[in-house]
């Protein structure tokens, strides 16, 4: 979208591992606001000569709001310190109960943002921006109970696709990812079941409820997405991150999806916070011509660290090892 | 629609019941058909010169499906013993893994079903017919998780309108009833919260759970809404029927709504099946001169009943006694 | 207290039981009032020329009232159609937001109600009356949550007593009964552990949790106490009646407490209804000279029954019987 | 074994059913002992010139204890008042906490009784008599938590063959039947898993788990077996019974599995009692030469059916409905 | 009460907190006894020329004990390595099963140790002491389930007044603060309720359950009370401090309370320990004339923590960050 | 067995503890295989003039494997990069869908290998070998659902003994420790109760549920038990590792067990990791000459650490510290 650098850093030597975490994270602490709690689960895209983003900021009242932010380099971030206020969009103002999990992408001429919105219950929330200034709210996209709303970067036939994770009111233990079509942002239907969670003995990280992740990134093969799967352990759950290749054209289609993990929760900050053992990715940078490829994630739902591949690998390794 | 007379019985001597039981329920028996174990949660419509409908037929098995069946006095029932096979409607057909607990509703130029139909979880299914032989079925209205989808029997302001209840994947414990919008019955959206459980101090038989029961009935007042509530004891769930009056132009605004039930289970036949304590109203036929309003509801998960009201009479009782 | 006779009906020809059912069972409808859903666990005392009571009345928006009642014979009832409306008693009125499973009991002049009254979740609420009419409400006894507050027919050692049964806040899985104490009807201390469940092995009809019953009747052996006991099936709770003797001067010390059940249910009337299997006594009518008892229980949270037997024999039984 | 007429009735006129119930139904009562609360989950074999059982009798302190018990008729029983007490068998006697859900079956030269025997949790426990008055009783077979026990009537391969359903310390909400094997009757081993619940679309009546019913009966084409099945509703567990045919050399192989259920509660004493909803056989008599089969079943888990049906109308429903 | 200089460190430059943490926390080590397993929830108060307390040590047997300690500076303590025993208080000596979390508060002429006693269940146990050597025990103040009972430091219009947090038998998962009165500190009454968890959407930190913290400290505008609260994520509890503003008068009202929390589990030793992310305040010690407050704090229930504030300060943020 | 020198630490200047950690642990990191996500739970034996052992090695994909590897000092290991396949030994190959959690055992003539094996459910598989090179797969002890079984290390009256903990299909909330005897490695019975859990209140630490470690250890007072203890908090499993001496000649009689733990998780490797605080003991290197006695542990559920001890001192203090 434009020629700004994104972060990035080289695999440690020695190292052999698809993904690797950057050596400065988390590149997001929690308190980087004067009353933040916490500040994960955010989304970041390529804006102007730098980069813009939508983050998740919880409050010392553990309140769950999304705010704009900016940066030049992709790490070192200015995030407003007002949540994000909407004016309408494709219909009058609905009240909003609470805000978390956002997501962006860039659409033909405006950039979306999906995030788990409270009406009710959480459900997908959408709106659309041009400038990460005015935000202009629009019809909620599904019923509740639903989380993790994913919106594909261009129209499929004509329409806007989005991957979603039907859930119900509390912490769900069971979650399939479908895909849902729009014509116009406003009505959806026609929706496919893409993935279930794995069978325990073939991949546990995966083995009670699975949520898109990143914008899926179109490549020659598919579309890549990023995704999280959760194992729920007597100690609770562990979410880690893996991926999956999906069919151009019908990407309901599954082409390949990966046995192992990518990313699970190991270093103190993934391990140690407001819910320990997470690692939930929601935004990639991805610089086509030399294949880096660099994810956001939250981290033990209290800070946001940064991990790092080359795309081509990672399709190698996730044919090779696809369930 | 048609000038064939309703099911009707008189209201008992020396009763004040708003709503009483037709003294020869259940009007359909668990064993109908060779193979049921249960025929009950059904839909009936006027049709030619009688009646037509969609039953939940368990057989003993107890696979939930759904059979069309005709009847000349809306009494004794001619039920087919297959089921209902689709055929393409608006879509591609889609695989169904089981249809419980239909409603059918006329709108414009032809009978619409909708069902709890099974597609990687509860949804909402729908089909059309013109003669109860050939259904047409259309792509599901949402996402799974949710059931007691129920349209209204018109369309306002150019689009259909659907109730519906978001659930889970089990004997889901809360509820709420939204209506849903469409242009085309394809693509829905616009969604809005119409009700919510009633707090257990007000009005405990629907404490934990709601759903819309027939299609809504249209009078000069509001739409009248007959629905079932949900009230869990320490040995289970008791379903038990009400009415609202929702806002004819913007029905997803409450009127009235009754704090007293209307019909909760009391009788044999409602207390004692496959899940006691039951009674859930899908089906109603109102005679509009004559007020008169027949109810089928499902008794026990098991048996089909028959309850009768004036809805002049049940507008003013509820009215009287809303929460 | 007076010389009304009380209920009875001799021991059916061939019975052996200790205990056995008023053949006109119930003897109060769920519909004795126009607009109730149901009339069960209630409590009834001698009054003047016949019987007075409280009663449980549940209405059909299933809200939890009580209401005040006479007979001349102890069968047929004439109950208010109004629940009891409180004045203040030994403090300012306090808000109730539901009332439930009285028990009334005469103390030296004037009868005191107890019921299980909702102040921010169930406790124990205490009112005096003279003559059923005016309602004096006193100090809720006990901190929430609490159930089966049962105060004793005098004063010991200068002080009222109150079995009890703490709770939590829904339907609660656990129970024992305790004392507590007070020089005043307003504070309330020196509380002291009477009774367990049961080991499942020993008498599992009481082995999840148990609670008193009508007052404890004075017999020159000890505190007759008839209680009721909880057990769980994959089916839900199952409430049956059992009797205890606790010492004349320490209540708290149990001399015998049965291992078999008195009685369970066992008829239609006792296991369908609101809550199948429900056996729960509140009050009881003795008649020294003869011995003979007249136990009022709830059954199938519905219906109102009686049911007969005679003290002596009663302990004769419950010596032999004791776990 | 002999020539004693078992139990029997046609089918009623004008049905097609497979299996029918006897119209004396229940045949024991629950009150048949003096002291007993429920008679059920019981079983029979010919016996000298009647009939001989082990009985469950729950007593009315809701113990579970074994009784043995005689029948000319197999209908009207003669029940011990006291349970069964055991001497030594191939090891010192083993404290038993409690017994319950008795199996008998002749093997070579005695009666063997298997049972859900209380070691410090659910296990099965074992005896053999060779009179119905002296019980042996045997090392459990496993260790806990186990029940459903039920052995095969002869030695394959020279070993005990027992069929059973490992499960949890409470309402197991789970369950598979396994086979073990044993040379000796003291220590088992070779477990081959056998069957486990169906999926929920293809047969719900049998999706929660399944437990063996009577000692499987030897036919030309396999052991047939009969079963039980669970369904878990809103409103408690449903227990049914179907049928399956098990290979004649390799009985872990299943050859046949009905699909619809051969019996459902359907009746006030199978709907109504201590569990509602439960249709529990434990025993079956057969007659080879006439097909006629007799099947004993606990109702309710308060009292005894009995059912009725051919063996090879059983087969041919069984192959033709076969999951 | 006495001039004894409380602990103290200022706050971290450049921090604008309310409320910072001793940079040389844990001040008390889990093995600071030779067999303590973790000491932690533990109440201090100024004594003689130094401090006293009373704190909860848990043993490597995992028993929950009670011992008392003395201390120079409030930072480093000498603790008693054999738990506390009682003589009798206001009543014969009651066996404690357990005793956990106490609270120590100066009343007119002694000292009032409060705390969670195990008497069939857990309940507010109280003694009294002049020295810290000989304690005396009184009747327990309430009824199972209770825990997190707090004394006020004085009497209110005669009488004693004590917060507490009804509970169940486990890790409850609700929580209200109520208020109790008691003229004598053995009979307890006129129970009031004070504050219940906030909703969600406002406060998450404190939306699952509440629970007093320090005695209350007396300011000009109301009693000061630091209290708990606890947030239920997918993890498990999360216990995070704040504070509210009740009534001088009537002290069940509550004039403010903290929307923000004050602390929640960050550091390695809160996040990290027998139960990850706890903060949980029970002592706190108060300097008029300065406004310094040191709160003492269970992190992890594993150790003791020390925070401080000015009063002044945080009243202020009280006042203008009220839910 | 062979004069290889176990690992060994002395015990930390100043300490008292009876087992104290390795200053080097944790001695197995998580990845120390290419594709493994962690390794621990392991088992290890003298193994010529080294060590063997097998390990539990979940790959990135959390799949559960057993590995075999080497070592020569017992703390540096190479172990084999792909895990155990087997040839057929007392029968012919069953299918196993995982295997975790193993110990390894000589006995007579081989080293036998027991693990928790995924047949229909986690149940207790059993191989032997004599190179660690080719293993030879049993018929599996149990039936499911079982874990943690733990052969002795030599035959007793000329049977094969083993401890085991009886489970369900999931995070199993109880266990006690049962021993099994078989004549042959094949069939299994004489079934005995070792060990419940403790009472909450006198050993919290094992009061949920216990389960054997390391194989018992010959010592001239009896079997030397290491077991591991675990206590639900709100916050999940916690596991800590004691102590019990069983009778020499009938095992299943418990001479001594400890009140309090031995190790319970307090470092950061033992607290955080995939499953936070967790010890979990699964092998034992014992010197009988100098009592040296060296425990392997996983850490965590994601690393393996050495703890050491003197087994002369470790009876002492089970003696003077015993339940």
């Amino acid at each position: 979208m434009n020629s700004v650098q994104i972060p990035w850093e080289d695999r440690p030597e020695g190292s052999k591992a698809v993904m690797w975490r950057f050596s400065q994270n988390p590149v997001i602490p929690r308190d980087l606001l004067p009353d933040s709690n916490s500040i994960f689960n955010s989304a970041v895209v390529p804006f102007e000569d730098g980069f813009a983003g939508v983050f998740r900021c919880d409050n010392t009242s553990r309140q769950m709001k999304i705010h704009a932010g900016f940066s030049k380099d992709g790490v070192n971030w200015d995030i407003n310190h007002e949540p994000i206020t909407f004016v309408e969009g494709n219909t009058p103002l609905l009240h909003s109960e609470y805000a978390y999990d956002p997501r962006v992408v860039w659409i033909e001429d405006r950039y979306w943002v999906q995030w788990c919105n409270g009406y009710h219950g959480p459900t997908i929330g959408i709106a659309y921006t041009f400038d990460f200034k005015t935000f202009h709210q629009c019809e909620n996209a599904f019923l509740p109970y639903n989380r993790n709303g994913v919106l594909f970067p261009e129209k499929i036939n004509g329409k806007y696709l989005m991957l979603s994770r039907p859930s119900d009111t509390g912490h769900t233990p069971f979650g399939d990812i479908f895909l849902s079509q729009s014509p116009d942002m406003k009505y959806w239907g026609e929706h496919r079941h893409v993935m279930s969670p794995a069978p325990f003995e073939d991949s546990a990280w995966q083995c009670m409820k699975i949520g898109a992740g990143p914008a899926p990134i179109k490549t020659e093969e598919g579309w890549l997405l990023i995704y999280h799967g959760v194992l729920r352990s007597c100690n609770g759950y562990v979410y880690a991150m893996g991926a999956a290749l999906l069919d151009l054209e019908e990407p309901w289609k599954v082409l390949y999806r990966s046995q192992p993990y990518l990313l699970s929760p190991q270093t103190p900050y993934e391990c140690m916070g407001d819910v320990p053992n997470v690692v939930f990715p929601c935004a990639a940078l991805y610089e086509e011509e030399s294949g880096k490829l660099a994810v956001y994630y939250g981290a033990a739902d209290t800070v946001t660290g940064l991990a790092f591949a080359y795309v081509p690998e990672l399709l190698d390794w996730l044919k090779a090892n696809s369930l």
